[in-house]
């Protein structure tokens, strides 16, 4: 029987274990968390995530090695030949390197470098381990930054996109439709998929291009800015991504699935939507499951993780629901959040 | 966090804890086998199903029982308090009262009892521990049956139809479209739904009938013969069911989840198809999965069972594929079992 290995036993790992078990494969998870959500759907290596000893305890017969979260070291995926290939995660830790990267394949951004390169107001963001609005911050007036830090031209988006994108080993590539995203508080909130007028075409051909240069397997989430129409990148991350987990239900094949699917070598499944869907995080608490699922066309995901402020606990997809329900169950998690 | 205990660790206590497990369910599984499949999804007490201290240990601290096969013995439901009520399990234990009961709610079926009430040629059945076409037998001739046998009629039926059932402990019942099976050597291998020109309106009439005299909490699979327009019932499983695994990508809510659900209390989900789903079960062995999930709408779900004759190992759901696709995979799947 196939093993999978993935650093990192976190609420994506265990969507990993949901979406692979049925396809007959098993799953080994490395954690330093001994109450990692992953554990209830393979066994757990408990360790750090740079631990030599625990990483090669994670490889030990495992027929392919993933991760779930884009800060893991460079050096762990080499030592265990980890897909995605090392090279996106690498490229991905320095938004420096990363956006020089969009700028030598083309990709469009929004100005960054040195304060002189993007004028005032701008957002000062640390080169490395930022992510969800952590390690930010905005400049109206000069100062120096240091060489950790990157300026980013402040731009006026009308909104936040992200693509979820798959490529398989064979260089076959699949991309599930645009996604809208909306964040606060630097925390993603609520997704929606398909977009009305998205520009499906123009996400795809520069999602491409990234992908066929970090000769890439797996899937990849993109994101986008549309500004006027005008697509700008922000940043990649080289792992499934919450601003995806709509797929489960909402898409022929999900994320996770097919990120299995392409690490191992097997054919890519659809990724064409099967309704309208909105996601949305619960964050920090949710409410009662009597009242989620009952909701029309609600379909629930908990991680297993106890509440905690700011903590994603679970999300729920609504698929095919009208815009009323999608309001009110917006205010129903919101005034759950953080209780 | 909410535990659910259950009597039996195979394929469908398996996907029960799939189901479960992203509504923020815990699972425990009691299996004689120490390699049960349900294993991978909660813990497993391996011992016997009629072992009261095994038993014991299955339902310490469980918020409710439920059971996955139905010749479980009446006595564990009822020492567990488990779901579905144990009225269910009794009387679906015995062919003649199950019949008996269906002739008092007015639902048809072949005629049964001693040869003298069906006539020649006739089937004659175990009353106890049958399934999968074991423990039956053609009658041509007269001949003494004993008081542990049920003859009935054999009705050249045009279709073997099942409706799955789901009763809500308030008493609030859905039915999923009806289901088309085709079994050969007493064991399904195809189901497909919807069904065109079914008689859905009857089948919910006649399954509703016997969802409300047995007080049901749950799913029921419910097994008709369509003669000529009029179902005759065959038989129930007290049960989540092998012809409804179409549901987990076909339906809007799969039976796994709805029974979930019910014996929780919590809001029942819609039973709506999302498109058309043909169900092919891989018996004895599967072709390789880079065959299977090239196939277009291929869903797999392989149980983790080493491959042995006659076994089932795993289903295969194509939904929206056409019928050449359909007709195609069937092929393949067949040349692939008891290989």
């Amino acid at each position: 029987m196939t093993l999978v290995g993935c650093i990192g036993g976190g609420q994506l790992g265990r969507m990993l274990g949901l979406a692979g078990l049925p396809l007959g494969l098993r799953f080994r998870f490395l954690d330093p968390s001994p109450s990692a959500p992953a554990a209830d759907v393979g066994e757990l290596v408990v360790g750090a995530f740079d631990d030599p000893v625990a990483l090669a305890r994670l490889g030990a017969g495992a027929d392919v090695v993933t991760y779930e979260f884009e800060n893991v070291a460079v050096a762990s995926v080499v030592q265990l030949g980890a897909l995605p290939p090392y090279r996106a995660l690498e490229l991905g830790q320095d938004r420096l390197v990363e956006k020089e990267m969009f700028r030598r394949l083309g990709i469009p951004t929004a100005r960054f470098g040195s304060l002189a390169e993007t004028g005032l107001p701008a957002l000062v963001k640390s080169r490395r381990l930022g992510y969800d609005g952590k390690g930010q911050r905005r400049l109206d007036a000069d100062e120096v930054i240091s060489d950790h830090e990157l300026a980013e031209e402040i731009v006026a988006f009308d909104r936040e996109l992200s693509i979820i994108a798959v490529r398989g080993t064979d260089g076959e590539t699949r991309f599930w439709p645009l996604v809208e995203n909306a964040h606060r508080d630097g925390i993603l909130r609520v997704s929606r998929s398909p977009v009305q007028g998205a520009p499906q075409a123009e996400a795809e051909e520069l999602a491409g291009r990234l992908l066929d240069e970090l000769g890439y397997v797996g899937v990849l989430a993109f994101e986008l800015f549309d500004v006027g129409g005008r697509l700008l990148a922000n940043e990649f991350a080289p792992r499934v991504h919450n601003t995806g987990h709509w797929t489960i239900e909402g898409a022929v094949t999900s994320q996770f699935e097919n990120h299995l699917r392409a690490i191992l070598g097997l054919p890519l499944g659809a990724t064409g939507a099967v309704g309208s869907s909105v996601m949305l995080n619960l964050i920090g608490g949710a409410p009662p499951s009597e009242q989620l699922l009952g909701l029309p066309g609600a379909h629930l995901h908990l991680y297993g993780k106890e509440p905690r402020r700011g903590r994603k606990i679970g999300h729920l997809t609504l698929v095919g629901a009208d815009e009323e329900t999608v309001a009110e169950t917006l205010a129903l998690v919101e005034s759950a959040a953080d209780g």
